[in-house]
């Protein structure tokens, strides 16, 4: 076929087949050109405040909508970003980072431009990239600038992390053929592998002739197959089974026998001696940072435990390359034998079932506190859901919350970067409008960020963008007056751990709101907090809800941040 | 002698040594324990919303105190700061990175902690920065730690660019000897050099046989002894001198000789004749970047030039190495014969002398125009004021504007990162009143923002700063709509230079201001922004005071911008 396509457009084209329907960025000298390029595409741009939200927003797109992309300008708009994009690449985050670039001439020409460290050398700001993004092209040749967006786009996807795409000024709107948009990118035929046959032979044996079976499902696989396997096997075992925070909000909790994260040394005691005790445990996608394995307190014991990687399997200390999660996990469901997987457990362990907190069990006129106000704000979360918790007492208190089935959550993982969140929280609703458009108007769109006062300092000024979209989130806001995560670990009385203190439900008419337009609350005690949960204008409503819960500065969820709190209380006490 | 110091305490000394009052950053887990030994030093913690802002509010200090320090956590902290370190680096700011490390113990066994990519590799963000900065160290033994903090600190002096340091979490409180702290870190006695002598006697012999001579002064050697003799030889030979977006502010205007900015295609034509026809151009600290240059266009003619470089001479199309600027133009200063010099001259050209607009010349009921408002607001411009454009109309704007002897101006550059200035006014702001203090109270702390509003809501909350350390800053918030630069250079209508609008003025409230107790202002007309300038709460208040101004999205300064949106505006309208 024929038909000619300009280069900007065939990207933008490649990204909507992978089911990207938005583009997120900030506009530059160096990228304008291209933005021309996304409307036609039938795409719809998304200006952020500033490029690290920007790397934001496309991460928490890209987690729930499977593609995400940011657009920047060279040098400065990409250095801006990319604190954002190594997150994406630790959390395994598909986001395609597209740069647009000085023209080929003027690199050739090692011309001192702008947004250059002024010395000809244009090199240096990929080359930094390259420690961040699993994949890397810098279009060049017009011959193969379609087949090098492809290969960037398939490592992308395929790795679930962020890939770097530089463009210069003079290319986008370089007419090429359009035949390849034809091809599948994504097509990945697997198998038959004998490989990785023979390993779903021997976990299967594993499985069989383990006495206490437990599986731990966490997080670094991504992809969607794989995921709902998984999820079958947790079903039709009916085996104990854990996730981390990494995980949690993939499993559908409602099932009896997932019992929410396993904090390790702060798990109940019944969970712990299950887990301990067990004599196979069935991990799918572990990362065992240190956050997600609470200080590697949760960590599955390597001698009686079958890692399931992204490319390749662990079975007790044999490690079998090319054997992927894709191709394994989905032929463990189909031979697996269901009512022998069941029939292993003669009776299922005591373990114990979080509930919500009703608020008929806590005093009204008494203030909110840490421990019980996780689970007292579960009592509002529903199916489709996307609820994000920043790192601190937000995130931290966010890991004990119960879920509905298909309510997703972000919690802090291994990256930790504060304020991140909330730009993800804007690309998490978008996401989910994105899906709920091209499902016909079926499915929630509401999105819940939980966020603490210093963390919201960091990246706040992106409220604009839920505004201007009219995204539906509902932004809790933890006033604790300062960075209580840090008092927690060091300095509590310290002065570099106070912050700024804003008046925060403001926010929304500063940022763009008409006055008055935009539902906000205030909640100090429980009686307050229950009635904003009654509150269909802010739990039921439309676009940006803002609710401001006020608790004391050296107060923190149970787990380990209580811990770290008493150690510094008794500090600071001797 | 034996007194002992912790390595964080020696650290903050030697800053302390260097003229750091102030240190920026953000507090983070890994760099906690380090910010305990700031006050001992005798210095003070300015915590700051983020860290990009932090890195740009320690390159605004860096840029008045002649140092600055921003610490950071690792990974996060560190690669969200790099695209103002970055910015430091080719605009030669002397920035002292600091970043509080994991310890060293768990960096040795590889330990997959949060704000790692959880693969047990911790050099990645050190390879990142090694791009950004002049040099490095990570502090690793205690037996030669002091040594490479004053090595890189004296890096980051003399080069006068950014530098980065690694403090592992471990080492921080680790004493060793305080004696180095009585060596002088910048002794840099230079000389005899017979090779740099003899570039002295090269040059005096070029300078004395001109017909034509002109000066022109750019800031790339930004020593202060440099600057001084170069302001004593544009002073002494009374030669036609131009400065450039770089220096503009390093010398006094008011010299009768000194015509403000050479502006290459964009100078009046009897400034670009003398300039074009000069044979001999003294050109001090070029950097000749596109923006600096005005797209080349001010290039001095290398076949008529002397380059005083930071290290190295270049006579016409000889290139002498180790002939140091700090060496050679305190050198030329002695030795230049001043009658000599002035002799060359018979008769002074007929150069145009710019002045400020009265605001007697200007309708009052008249929207404010960008062609005239620049130099209206140079009306209340004075003496040791410190005056910041950030990049777009503001910036440009500024680059035409009067100032008195003394006051400092920062205008883009080369690195052009919208936003930075706010957070930069921060520094600078916070620099002057170090000095201020230092000098029992003498001197002016006032500072000057000029921004717009696409810039501004980048990195608007920084202003928390500015009210919480109560500085003297004076925002005047350009509002035209959105991203007017980029209109002007492809767009001009095009929703992707669109931005959320804002209620601005409820800034300072937002911020943490008391309701009411900041003063702010809006201008719409000449006679409105008169008014404005006349009102000495704004103009002779303190602390935070803000100011809208509204301009017409499609207005732009005289100058190159101007001319892009011509361009753009015939390429509309065909």
């Amino acid at each position: 076929m024929s038909t000619r396509i300009t280069i900007a457009e065939y990207l933008f084209r490649r990204l909507g087949q992978l089911g990207a329907k938005s583009i997120h960025g900030v506009p530059g000298d160096y990228n304008l050109p291209l933005l021309d390029y996304i409307t036609p595409a039938g795409l719809r741009w998304i200006g952020n405040a500033n490029e690290l939200n920007g790397g934001y927003a496309a991460d928490g797109y890209a987690r729930i909508k499977g593609i995400g992309a940011l657009v920047t300008t060279f040098g400065v708009g990409e250095l801006s970003a990319i604190n954002a994009v190594a997150g994406a690449y630790v959390e395994r985050s598909p986001v395609v980072h597209i740069v647009g670039c000085p023209a080929r001439s003027a690199q050739k020409s090692q011309v001192h431009l702008h947004h250059t460290f002024n010395d000809g050398d244009f090199s240096r700001f990929a080359a930094m990239h390259s420690y961040a993004t699993i994949a890397q092209a810098k279009l060049w040749d017009i011959r193969t600038a379609a087949e090098e967006i492809d290969q960037v786009l398939r490592q992308c996807v395929l790795q679930s992390r962020p890939v770097h795409l530089q463009i210069p000024v003079d290319m986008g709107d370089v007419e090429i053929s359009g035949e390849r948009l034809h091809t599948d990118l994504l097509d990945t035929t697997l198998g038959p592998m004998s490989l990785a046959d023979a390993v779903v032979d021997a976990i299967l044996d594993k499985l069989y002739s383990a006495k206490r079976p437990i599986i731990l499902m966490d997080g670094e696989v991504r992809d969607p197959e794989v995921i709902e396997s998984a999820c079958r096997i947790i079903a039709s075992t009916k085996w104990p089974t854990w996730v981390t925070c990494f995980s949690k909000g993939l499993v559908d909790e409602t099932l009896p026998n997932v019992h929410g994260i396993y904090q390790g040394a702060f798990a109940p005691e019944a969970s712990q001696k299950v887990f301990k005790e067990s004599d196979l445990i069935l991990c799918v996608g572990p990362h065992l940072s240190s956050a997600n394995t609470f200080t590697f307190s949760a960590l599955p014991d390597p001698k009686v435990t079958i890692f399931i990687n992204d490319t390749d399997v662990k079975i007790l200390d044999e490690i079998t390359e090319d054997a992927p999660a894709k191709y394994v996990v989905p032929r463990l469901v189909e031979r697996l034998d269901q009512s022998r997987a069941q029939s292993l457990y003669q009776q299922y362990p005591a373990l114990p079932k979080d509930s919500v907190v009703p608020f008929s069990s806590l005093p009204k006129d008494e203030p909110i506190t840490q421990d019980r106000v996780w689970r007292a704000l579960s009592n509002m979360f529903r199916e489709g859901d996307v609820i994000l918790g920043d790192v601190g007492t937000a995130g931290y208190g966010l890991r004990d919350v119960i879920l509905p089935p298909t309510a997703r959550i972000f919690l802090p993982v291994t990256w930790h970067s504060i304020g991140a969140q909330l730009p993800a929280s804007q690309g998490a609703a978008l996401a989910r409008r994105d899906i709920v458009e091209s499902a016909g108007g079926k499915g929630s769109t509401r999105t819940i960020l939980m966020i603490g006062d210093g963390s919201f300092q960091v990246t706040a000024q992106e409220l604009t963008t839920i505004i201007r979209q009219n995204l539906d989130v509902i932004v809790f806001l933890i006033n604790n007056d300062g960075y209580t995560i840090e008092r927690a670990i060091h300095g509590l009385s310290e002065e570099y751990n106070d912050i700024g203190r804003w008046n925060y439900l403001l926010a929304p008419e500063f940022f763009g709101s008409p006055k008055d337009s935009v539902r906000t609350a205030t909640a100090r005690t429980w009686g307050e907090l229950e009635s904003v949960l009654n509150d269909k204008d802010i739990i039921d409503g439309n676009g940006l809800r803002m609710v401001e819960i006020f608790m004391a500065r050296d107060d923190c969820p149970v787990g380990p941040m209580s811990m770290w709190l008493e150690k510094q209380k008794s500090r600071v006490s001797k």
